[in-house]
């Protein structure tokens, strides 16, 4: 599982810096976190193959969060999809896209299904064969979910050595995959250890954008091996961060800490500051695997 | 007066060419003509001093000429203008406009004024004291205005040497301006056009976009010293044109060379073509003064 930064600014393209948009991939999979204005150009410079995108996960209803996603949504139209969009995110969105597209004439060929989640309490909002998304709720203006993305145990890898040494036939691999013992004809009982041996370690993403420092989001993000945390402000703006609902880079530190994160990446820079080593040292005086996100680049957990 | 080209694609940010956008410099004065997503970014790139715009004139409600402008004016809001804003566009701007900032939860701390124009005959939708903006019907699947931007004639130029040799007092200067003679204490009367000199011949330049080829643009741009066209296929998607309601580009140059225009611009170029040699060759075999635009850059009239 490994993130790609589209865009890491907050507000305006300045200073070189994009609207927020990331994809997700795990597994041969491939999903879209928020999709600002300028998100399919990214991705078009990126090489993001946009087609293979299903589910968008959009934090809340703030234009620099979402204002690309009609956009993407009519280039689609243009290149004929057929496959279902589906969209996750507050309230509101379905109205949104649905008001602009009577307005503007588009018309979706293919499904689009809109998932309402709830921004009070975390829930389970997707899932499938090797991953499940939660919603976190972020302290913001307007009502904001961040996201956790879960892999799930995957089962345990075979030793190839193992197959011709007991020349095990392939109706019996699922059964030890998933960590049975192997009964022999002659009565012999091999235990599964000797056979398998442990998969990867499921791994924990969390997607954290607009929110003020929020304890719940602490207790939330508990040990996830790579946290995305805004940090809007550096310490200079302190009040200004309170009074937006933002976060500065040390409240973004003080969440890795606690909640004993893997590491730490940063993003939604206000368009004021033209360099970030303000951000990067203010983070890791309190959390020292802590780095600002460079668009483009993929950060692994 | 004179155009930059902010954006020549039809569809996607693709082949390194973005969403319809311009900028008309007349005078002092900057006006944006329509507003794709990413338009903000492309000023930012070239230098645009997007606080200058007051006045916005949307050709059309399809996304890849207006996608850009709640984001623009989102911008606008966090950078607290003050000034009102001025937008030109067939009906339902105003609409999409206030039904993205209800649901996203934006406020424009300054006026903004919608003017619905009508796309079924040429009018006078804008005035000032040196230029008119007349609109343009065309002939699109949505009502579709294209805009012609018409310099007023200027105040004559006073040669400098005269004011010395007749004493000229600066309150006589206005009437002379307006070509008036001028008549001396000692009962000579000095004919105006020794005192002046012509001024700069006003200019004209139009916009068409989006159109299929429309004897009604070739009687409203006649004669104007540019001409922007749209061309988004050649002449192998000729029936692809004629059903989308978009031009070839031989099309294109035979509203130039029936209107007897000074110069052709062409744009809005579909992502399925790489190079633009094909439009540029079809175009010049029937006006030779066509040229394809190229993003950033400026072209006079």
């Amino acid at each position: 599982m490994q993130v790609q930064i589209l865009g890491s600014s907050a507000g305006g393209p300045f200073q070189g810096r994009h609207y927020t948009a990331q994809i997700l991939q795990q597994d041969n999979h491939y999903y879209l976190i928020n999709c600002g204005e300028g998100t399919e150009e990214q991705m078009y410079k990126f090489g993001v193959k946009a087609d293979r995108l299903n589910h968008v996960f959009i934090s809340h209803l703030h234009g620099d969060h979402v204002y690309g996603l009609v956009g993407l949504i009519t280039s689609y139209c243009l290149k004929r999809r057929t496959e279902t969009l589906h969209c996750y995110a507050p309230a509101g969105l379905q109205e949104l896209v649905a008001q602009t597209f009577r307005l503007t004439g588009v018309r979706t060929p293919f499904p689009m299904v809109f998932h309402v989640v709830d921004t009070e309490q975390s829930s389970l909002v997707f899932e499938n064969r090797g991953l499940e998304v939660w919603s976190i709720p972020l302290n913001h203006r307007t009502p904001c979910a961040g996201w956790l993305f879960r892999e799930k145990p995957r089962l345990r890898n075979i030793r190839k050595e193992k197959i011709e040494e007991y020349n095990l036939h392939y109706s019996q691999l699922p059964a030890l995959k998933r960590g049975e013992h192997l009964l022999l004809p002659d009565g012999r009982n091999i235990p599964n250890a000797e056979l398998t041996q442990d998969p990867p370690a499921p791994q924990q993403y969390a997607f954290c954008s607009d929110t003020a420092f929020s304890e719940k989001v602490v207790e939330l993000v508990k040990c996830v091996d790579l946290l995305y945390h805004e940090a809007t402000f550096t310490n200079d703006h302190q009040e200004e961060a309170a009074i937006a609902y933002h976060s500065t880079a040390e409240q973004a530190a003080t969440v890795a800490l606690r909640a004993g994160v893997g590491r730490l990446i940063m993003g939604h820079f206000s368009a004021r500051y033209k360099n970030l080593e303000q951000h990067l040292s203010e983070a890791r005086a309190v959390f020292s695997a802590s780095d600002v996100v460079v668009e483009g680049e993929w950060y692994g957990c």
